[in-house]
């Protein structure tokens, strides 16, 4: 498997989380995503979607990192990243695609571009525009996760799946950015959990060797 | 099963087309997103995450539309909105995710509001944003539609999928800000055989109960 990643990317960081999860090895090939290598005419040859992460398997390319992560449990379904019941797959999907639909999008790269370039906007509304996606997609997935019997020492139950995959990620970036995440405990306590993982730790922007 | 929607939810319309797809009945339960009737603590008391749609089913409430389509896929197999194989069920998923992911959540109301209310852009400003990622986001849709020998009648395949039920709604939204999609042209060919199904038919904003 050949994982086209960035360091900072981090639908790329969920991939690298479900593969170390899976105990899958891959080859990284690095986008800078930054000096916008995801848009040369190669990787655009290899990529229609022209986005971060992409992986190669079995003669195919997936993209998108929650499609991927799907493939990985339907290809590699030990150990499993979904639970077993529907309405258990259900929330860990929802939570999942609240970070994936609700938060990230919102605050990725070039939407945080477009605002400072083509509508003007000074780094302190961008700031501002960040901060208060984090807090309200955050406040959504604390009250699912407080509120939720499913909710175990991580997400859902007590083994990591897709979710946490998706909300580790959000939380390093939130980070990044100074983001109080004080309404979130819930999350944070999962997030802790995560993190004493060594699928979790290896993902990290950190521990990559395209770091910067 | 009760249906959580509000017309103009694209969210709300994608699940309406797949349960219409699959045959599935239900019992509309009206939430009106321009007056935050999500906001309401009623529904907070129901769905945490205060979006639409939500479904209820099972003793069950589902959240977050392509999770509440993979359940129903799961549930009621019958007919398939998924292809059997691997890499076609990876594609119409990554499909999927590109326009709930990579469209949908800049343009939906809450950003365009904040854009407006907070950052305090004209409304001509706030067009072009909303034009600019319906721009971008379906010249990616197209060039994988184009390219990729897996579409057919539909995104991929001769038989409608989640990808086709994600695909119609941003459609009927980008004609609604009078997007020029004149460079997907393979979407469009796409978006007109879905409009020749019942099941997207009515589906439409313009044919729910509460429409204004």
């Amino acid at each position: 498997m050949k994982l086209y990643t960035y360091f900072r990317s981090s639908a790329a960081f969920r991939v690298r989380i479900a593969l170390n999860l899976k105990g899958l090895s891959y080859e990284a090939q690095y986008v800078h995503l930054a000096r916008g290598e995801h848009r040369r005419p190669e990787y655009g040859a290899l990529n229609p979607q022209a986005l971060v992460p992409a992986l190669t398997d079995d003669g195919g390319l997936l993209t998108q990192s929650l499609a991927i992560m799907e493939y990985l449990e339907e290809k590699y379904p030990s150990p499993a990243l979904l639970p077993e019941d529907l309405l258990g797959r259900a929330r860990v999907r929802s939570l999942a695609l609240l970070v994936a639909c609700e938060i990230h999008p919102l605050n990725n790269l070039r939407a945080l571009r477009y605002l400072v370039n083509e509508l003007g906007r000074s780094e302190e509304e961008k700031n501002k525009w960040y901060q208060h996606w984090i807090h309200d997609g955050m406040a959504k997935l604390e009250a699912d996760l407080a509120r939720a019997p499913g909710t175990g020492r991580f997400c859902h139950g007590d083994t990591p799946t897709v979710a946490d995959c998706c909300l580790v990620p959000q939380v390093f970036n939130a980070q990044r950015f100074n983001c109080d995440l004080s309404h979130a405990p819930t999350a944070l306590r999962v997030f802790d959990e995560c993190m004493k993982l060594d699928a979790f730790q290896r993902a990290q922007p950190s521990r990559q060797p395209d770091v910067e």
